[in-house]
């Protein structure tokens, strides 16, 4: 008998009817003989609904309580859905966070999973009760209600999978698979049947929003299959898996696997920062005290030995970034700090092309032919990004759609 | 410094404009000098809405998920009042029912508090903490979410108050205090400045509202002094307290506290019991087997050696009742299971009828003045109660409260 974790995301669960689809759907996997834990999110738009109101009394909510309160969304899905399997003859228990429990560390908001201790879950699993356990949340060693930040769920998932030895965990969502890009900018693009971690991660930290980058991370590390699938209609999805598996199976042979794209970025560049060991450090010392993340980084020699450094923030820490840049500019002696939040970066993706030059070349010719100016680059193993002006955002995915023949081959 | 606790209902936090006022009453008491703990209810309708989702699913959802469900009203509501206390920057936390934790037995959707272990929250409130607790809600000893059925949050606060040793658990609530009865059906009804723990718990549990039972009960048990007063109107309220401080104090001298009155209980009756010893128990066991709470009982003789039994239950039990007394009919040898559910309970209570005879035909004589007929009839030392139709409610509520010249003075 083999143990199958199921996420459902909050469109899944939108509805009371949606939820009694979920259940059944999940009764058709346990009578198929399989063990059932199923993790899930907050009905959509419930944790909008709580964020507002807590914006309501303020803009900036206590971060301790502001996660009590959102942990809230998890706990009526859970419910709701073991009553509906409950009604359906299944006996079925719900999990809090806290009652698993998921131990995480103190950082309210955005906290990471330390530890699961499951003793009770894995003997409910045993005796063939399905278990259902609230995404996003945990509590930290105080007993604090925590939680894993936006689209957290997919990491409760994995985590338990991997604690479990889970044979697969499925992320269902309302989107049948991993696509070679936004459907919604390029009509044509693919579902893929199999995509590797590396280029799943290149993927979802670049923005395509089906799959949360920790727990695509967490997965890989932890060797955990992956499969992303459509609640709502059936197929195959999407399996997440490894390199050599890829290998050594018949199968088309890719450069590029996809495009990812992001708007949620802002693009921040200190000039004429003194060039001597140590400058990164200062520059970047205070925003990630601040526990803001960055993203790109580029450092270039400017006039005057001097350095020019620009980095990318989430476009919401714009603002704060450029706060604290500009208390430390002085100390920093750097010349100006200046920034700019209307940009999108465009990254090219495949393991493929690890194996073969001139990727890049191809990728700066097609969005030359559509005259996009090419803003900042970076490159890594499998992954080409670059980031232009946010208006050429989709003219830039489809020239390179098109240019590397990604589309379905239909 | 004395710890005050406060109970806010749901009305009283029904909208984020009144959580912020509830917030500035609370830093009101915290500045003069209190340790104040607050137990919240949920957000008016919250719990209503809750249950509607439940319902969505099945007429009989789960219990155990049921409570997992509601217990997320309290929660939204204590993190959302510690955002404002934040706000305004005032130190403040919030605890689960699991996090303080409230220990409570099994019993799902009506659990009773066992014991509270709180080394936490006495810390915090010993450093100038405001600590704010989740009403209604505990955990059983498998760290199952258990709520302790309606209005528990009462019992919630007086429970902590009585743990805490507070000076005084205040309940906040949309109404100014005790009245003689309910002003809605009598216009002129009084405000008591004071009643005893004995007068309350009758006028609790015949349906004023105001208070649920389990929480008079509990803070008469413990000697933790009760007042009700409103958040919304200034006014010192109704303190509830003890006969001899009545005693010692020079007051009004009152026989008749005042009139409560219940339109949510059910009559049933079993004529022609064989009259043996053991029939009440074979009547009344099974029903209290199925956790049906019994109010009145009465035990008449019939015909032919046979007795005739009535008791009352909540309406919604009504049909459930008659379902097990049916299934138990032959078993007992009774001739007949009749009910009736269009009925009210209207009572007489005051600790000062004690000494005085005359109060029941007083009773009688003014009910029987408005052509009243009166169908059952119960009395304790400090009590009487009588059911008649339902339709008779108000007419009869107005007719004592006349006879016993309850009225403001003024």
């Amino acid at each position: 008998m083999s143990l199958i974790v199921q996420k459902y995301g909050g469109t899944s669960l939108g509805s009371l009817e949606r939820i009694e689809e979920v259940a059944k759907k999940v009764i058709g996997w346990h009578e198929r003989g399989h063990q059932i834990m199923v993790v899930v999110s907050a009905m959509s738009g419930e944790t909008d609904r709580l964020v507002k109101l807590a914006r309501g009394i303020t803009f900036r909510p206590n971060p301790r309580e502001l996660d009590v309160l959102l942990a809230t969304g998890e706990q009526v899905t859970m419910a709701l859905l073991c009553i509906a399997l409950e009604k359906r003859g299944c006996t079925a228990r719900s999990y809090t966070g806290g009652q698993v429990r998921i131990l995480t560390d103190s950082s309210f908001n955005k906290a990471r999973i330390r530890d699961i201790q499951m003793d009770a879950i894995r003997s409910d699993l045993d005796t063939g009760l399905i278990v259902v356990v609230a995404g996003f949340q945990g509590v930290d060693e105080e007993g604090n209600i925590t939680t894993l930040g936006r689209g957290g769920s997919d990491t409760t998932g994995v985590a338990l999978a991997a604690a479990l030895k889970a044979k697969e965990c499925q992320i269902y969502t309302d989107v049948d698979g991993i696509y070679t890009t936004d459907p919604r900018v390029v009509p044509d693009a693919r579902r893929l049947n199999r995509i590797t971690f590396e280029e799943m991660l290149e993927m979802a930290s670049l923005g395509s929003k089906v799959l949360q980058i920790r727990s695509v991370e967490f997965a890989g590390k932890h060797n955990v299959p992956l499969r992303v699938l459509s609640t709502f209609k059936e197929g195959p999805g999407t399996l997440i898996t490894f390199e050599e598996e890829l290998v050594s199976e018949p199968m088309e042979k890719v450069l590029i696997s996809g495009i990812a794209f992001n708007r949620d970025e802002a693009k921040i560049t200190i000039l004429g920062v003194p060039d001597r060991p140590g400058i990164a450090f200062n520059i970047l010392g205070p925003i990630s005290d601040a526990n803001i993340e960055v993203d790109m980084i580029i450092q270039n020699v400017g006039r005057d030995n001097t350095a020019d450094f620009t980095f990318t923030v989430h476009r919401n820490d714009y603002e704060r970034t450029l706060e604290i840049l500009r208390e430390h500019t002085s100390r920093m002696g750097a010349r100006e700090v200046s920034g700019d939040n209307k940009i999108a970066k465009l990254s090219l993706v495949g393991i493929g092309m690890r194996s073969h030059a001139g990727v890049a070349s191809q990728m700066f010719q097609a969005l030359a032919k559509e005259m996009i100016n090419i803003r900042m680059i970076t490159t890594s193993e499998i992954k080409i990004s670059v980031v232009v002006d946010e208006k050429y955002l989709e003219l830039g995915v489809r020239a390179l759609h098109e240019a590397f023949d990604l589309a379905k081959s239909s």
